[in-house]
């Protein structure tokens, strides 16, 4: 028995997210089809976490067991032929028979893109957020201050997602202004809730569109009600950007 | 009667070209529909030029006279709520009645992007011409000023299409290299035979592979023999970029 983490980038665009589902094409199926036909058994993957419908990935991590026999170095570019173009497996390796993808990970960073101009572009259009007026940058970065550390972030999970603990520990919340009306948020966390970062993004925007203060925000998080952070801002700009294991 | 002026950008990755076709969904129909919806009357475009099957425009003009009576300043807001979001009409303007976007060019700036990288990227795969080895970039500039000048461009034109002068000028015919292994081929002409730069471009990167010689593409330019020219680059990786007009 040989233990494997495989590394995917993917474009989420037409996708029903990552997690495999009854009646509906998610990453997650693909890559297990395309495992199966060169291990030539059935593979069941454990993954970092999922992703919604939209969303992408820079660095998805997957992890499974196989008595298949092809080497390991041959995996990547054998998987090239069996997977669509929006979907790429760039690295395998082994691991330790102890290693999950999903509960060995210590941290995640997701990265959320904006683009402001007044002119949409067709090309952008399934990978940043297209805001069409100036937003307030240094008040969006006070606010996600006020994430950082370990909080009860009810207020910004959606609703019906499965209960689990709503605490999480925000390490990183950073807001880059990349030029040209490029702004991207980078934030890192020992676990996200579900939609949590596309509430927080939804919520911050409107502080940096006015429409709430800065103190609001930390009111809206400190509330743990998800009725007043508003509408979750859209899959389209979000990616899993890099998710951390022990040494 | 007004005369109007329209530049588009468009991502044509889901359409076949930009000309309408009678089985085939193109850029020009959804346009002169949209115009229909907010002018009350039937439209016909004359456009810069038609684009291939999966080719994009950053600027592609058209041009068309109307009774309609919504105003100039009003157009590109209204069609946006009946363009898709790969079509974006970002200009419109009136202009003389002797205008015509086709007739009055007097000449079109071309794009050509690559990606030179061992990994392939699932957010480039409608965007660029993905290579995976290196290319040897000064061979392939060396060869493209071969290009320059008013020449007869038979060997870089697809059997089969109209039969017009394949008699065609070029002013500028630039290889940039942006870093990161992204290279882009800008080239300006007065005109442009069917597949015209997308045959160019194949027949550079196998002198960049080394496979011909810089010798190899002026006896191929000078042969006018389509034959000898080789596989056309995908159309994925081309941009209609500008087209000027007298002033």
């Amino acid at each position: 028995m040989r233990y494997l983490m495989l590394k995917i980038a993917y474009d989420g665009t037409n996708y029903h997210g990552f997690q495999r589902q009854n009646n509906a094409l998610a990453v997650q199926e693909l890559i297990e089809k395309a495992l199966k036909k060169i291990l030539k058994e059935d593979i069941n993957l454990a993954a970092s976490g999922r992703t919604d419908t939209g969303v992408h990935a820079l660095e998805q991590v997957v992890s499974f067991a196989t008595n298949g026999r092809i080497p390991t170095d041959r995996i990547v570019p054998a998987l090239k032929s069996f997977l669509p173009k929006d979907i790429v497996v760039y690295e395998a390796k082994e691991v330790e028979q102890d290693f999950n993808a999903r509960f060995s990970a210590l941290d995640k960073t997701y990265r959320y893109k904006i683009k402001v101009s007044a002119i949409e572009n067709p090309f952008s259009r399934n990978y940043v957020w297209q805001i069409n007026k100036e937003l307030h940058l240094s008040a969006m970065q006070e606010a996600s201050d006020f994430l950082l550390g370990r909080h009860d972030f009810s207020a910004f999970r959606t609703l019906g997602s499965t209960p689990v603990s709503s605490f999480k520990t925000i390490y990183k919340a950073k807001w880059l202004d990349k030029g040209d009306g490029q702004l991207e948020f980078v934030i890192n966390g020992d676990g996200f809730l579900y939609h949590m970062v596309r509430n927080i993004v939804g919520c911050l925007v409107r502080v940096g569109q006015n429409k709430i203060s800065v103190d609001n925000f930390k009111e809206i998080l400190e509330s743990k009600n998800r009725a007043k952070a508003g509408t979750m801002a859209p899959a389209c700009g979000l990616y899993l950007e890099k998710v951390n294991y022990k040494k």
